[in-house]
């Protein structure tokens, strides 16, 4: 296969409408990350088809970390850029950027950059993976340095997939009332979503965009329950997207407070998928992720957050195991900072 | 006051997308239902407001048992003509006729007849309820029957009003691994709904249509997990708003089977209000409905549905006060057709 | 085949919600654009297949050039009544009026009129055009008036279809930065939709309302960019619709401004197929259009808009050919005035 030049880039923009938003008027997490994907999916399957005989369509894999640097409101224009910066031979590495235009004062702002993971899946035969037609790199390094980011990833994937097998939904019980505040099951929440075609649109798959907005719906509810304030997306961990949710399932998107710092949230959010159709027994963990959220208040200044409290052993030890990743992400910030 | 002629008719048509239908390709009667309640709460504000000097929003108080007499399929057109029927002091009777065509054989039939009542408030006080101008009727038998039809539904929303206090939400566990197929724990199932702002378009309330297709979405992923096979809404029992639900709150909405029949399957679903925002003391239980199921084959023809399994003794009584309505409904349906 | 009798209309209503207005409230062209489209491919396909033995859908061909004769608010009702007024052997003039109405205030007014120009193309084989059924004309002159518009609209189509073949997506450079305002590289933007299963539902192609609803949104962001005001659709011009767009396409939309008076703007919107999964050579233009915008204070009075910069050659020959478009469009409106 001849290599292509690496031109290919693509741009979506759209206005934020209300139905995007918050009632403080903050565009959901969710709205971006959908948006984000989009034009992931767009570039990921053009490329893949660009010099193949068998059509095919890209499938999310996995996204990288992405953090939310600022919020976005009504009224602004999400510009969503995407760019192929990697391929290995059955995948494709796609890195976006999202810049919040106001249009009406002539401002831009960076708000994300986000890395994520294609697999070309054969439209014929959904269970084939096709090969992808290589890039071209403007500096030799490039190839060398994606390579770097494709090991560390498959090393990351392989590790998450292991421990995943443990995982379980767990129980969310909607009754409220006769919870005490601030606990875990007092702003446990759960939700089912019934597969749309809209849902899937370049293939008999739910684009894994559709998956990521209605997690950070549920991670929200959790994040407001809790502290009854305004709350946006700070950050979401590393997602890995495990197994293709075909259409006519069932999804139970389910999210459980973990860990509290002074000005952050962390919540734990599991994806079930329930072929409801079919005489299966019960249902497969197809995706969990972290999502951090932090409360503002009317000014946009970021609030103290309650401090969680624990009532079991279990909820003890994933509070640890969140503080553990909050003084990661912090260090390696800190690290960041001093680089530049 | 002067009396308004009974001219006031309202038609709202669409064409039925792929979006509102499940995967056998039949609507779902949430999208119905909605529709309906768009002429209803369109044709009831315009009336209301027609010779008042106080501006008001009509809000709906209460459905009528509905009958789906026949599915509708994506690329049919909806045509929902709603009429004023009856005006007391305070409410408005409106009465829905939908009718399905296929625009490309040429044929209509008639698929659904639906009664609503709204109250009109006030727009500047919103506890406020202001006096709605009389309708002139055409034969004047029409007022009587209209008044009694008041009257029935008057005592029926009270009676059900004190039962309502007593109701609470289902602790729903979302865990269905444990559970043995055919029970009522092993299908019931609950969502979460963040009111958007395009749920309250002309006042700062839920408009009933939309909390009713979020219960039909409920009501019909319980029924598919049940029987696994293509299910469609065959009616819904008459359903009371008891309290106006605000922008930004959350709804869970939770559905359990309750009683199945050999061709039918009966469920039972709540609505609670959980104003997230503000402090208060959990949750309200606003809405609560019977929603009435079939299962089809692939020929729309009627399939029989599996017996629910009973494991509790609260369950039991549910599935007698289930049947006993079953029993009732079949006896009103008999005496009708004995009479035409 | 039996002439039909003129009866055939239609009505399409609905609430506008806060997703179909910018943040000043204000109704979205395109979304009336949209709902206009509705109501003509119902009774089009309606009345195509009235008398046919072949199935067919009514695929948009053309609309002419439409004016918005008031901006409309979230809450108002849009009625869409749209009705057949001629056909020749192989096309179907609808004709369509708009009004909205309070109904808070009882009162209604007319918002648009739009004549629409569609296809019946064979469901069995979709290059196939079948034979549209006479209709029968209340008055003999309404034939021949018909038919001095079908022979005009047909002569502009060829010579658009002509021309057409010329045009090329304009290059848009997303990076605004660098470049100066009022210029026109300045406001250019583009936008890229995957088109879904809900916006192609009669036939496999999408609906000329959906492609309608993206081209204002496009030309909604130019102008915003360009005034940074509240800017409402004020018309626009005859669009011809020349390539049928499919399934899995991902359409790219891209707008620019061409010429500004002292109270308007207008803007030439292009989309592009890309058939992604496919192994095609680049993209075709599918539709080309001019939309004109103003610009409003908070008291919805036009303000005035600021010159365009002209940089190029080419820049100054397309706003001469605006300017020519709006002298032209002014001096018709006069007759219209004068002759009333």
């Amino acid at each position: 296969m001849e290599p292509q030049p690496l031109s290919c880039s693509i741009q979506v923009s759209r206005i934020m409408r209300p139905d995007d938003a918050n009632i403080a008027g903050n565009v959901h997490g969710g709205t971006i990350l959908k948006m984000i994907e989009e034009a992931g999916v767009i570039i990921s399957t053009r490329h893949c088809n660009s010099q193949q005989l068998e059509s095919c369509a890209a499938v999310l894999a996995r996204v990288e970390r992405t953090d939310f640097l600022s919020p976005m409101s009504i009224g602004e224009v999400a510009h969503v850029s995407a760019e192929i910066t990697y391929t290995s031979k059955h995948s494709v590495e796609v890195q976006v950027n999202v810049l919040a235009e106001d249009i009406i004062k002539g401002k831009k702002r960076l708000t994300n950059r986000a890395t994520l993971w294609y697999v070309p899946v054969s439209l014929k035969s959904v269970d084939k993976v096709v090969e992808v037609p290589p890039i071209k790199y403007l500096r030799t390094e490039q190839e060398e340095e994606g390579r770097k980011r494709y090991d560390a990833q498959k090393l990351e994937r392989m590790e998450n997939k292991q421990k995943n097998g443990d995982w379980m939904l767990p129980a969310i019980d909607t009754d409220r009332k006769s919870k005490e505040p601030y606990t875990v099951r007092y702003s446990q929440s759960s939700l089912i979503h019934l597969v749309s075609p809209s849902d899937c649109v370049l293939h008999g798959f739910v684009q894994g965009g559709v998956t990521m907005k209605l997690m950070d719906e549920v991670a929200g509810i959790v994040a407001a329950r809790h502290c009854k304030t305004n709350i946006v997306t700070a950050s979401v961990d590393a997602i890995n997207f495990h197994h293709k949710i075909q259409k006519g399932c069932v999804l139970t998107v389910s999210g459980r407070m973990t860990f509290t710092s002074n000005k952050s949230m962390e919540i734990e959010v599991f994806v079930d998928i329930d072929p409801v159709l079919e005489n299966s027994k019960g249902k497969t963990v197809a995706v969990t992720a972290f999502f951090t959220y932090v409360s503002l208040d009317k000014h946009a200044k970021p609030l103290s957050v309650p401090m969680l409290k624990i009532e079991t052993e279990d909820e003890k030890k994933r509070f640890e195991e969140g503080e553990s990743r909050y003084q990661q992400t912090k260090a390696k910030r800190l690290a960041q900072a001093q680089q530049q």
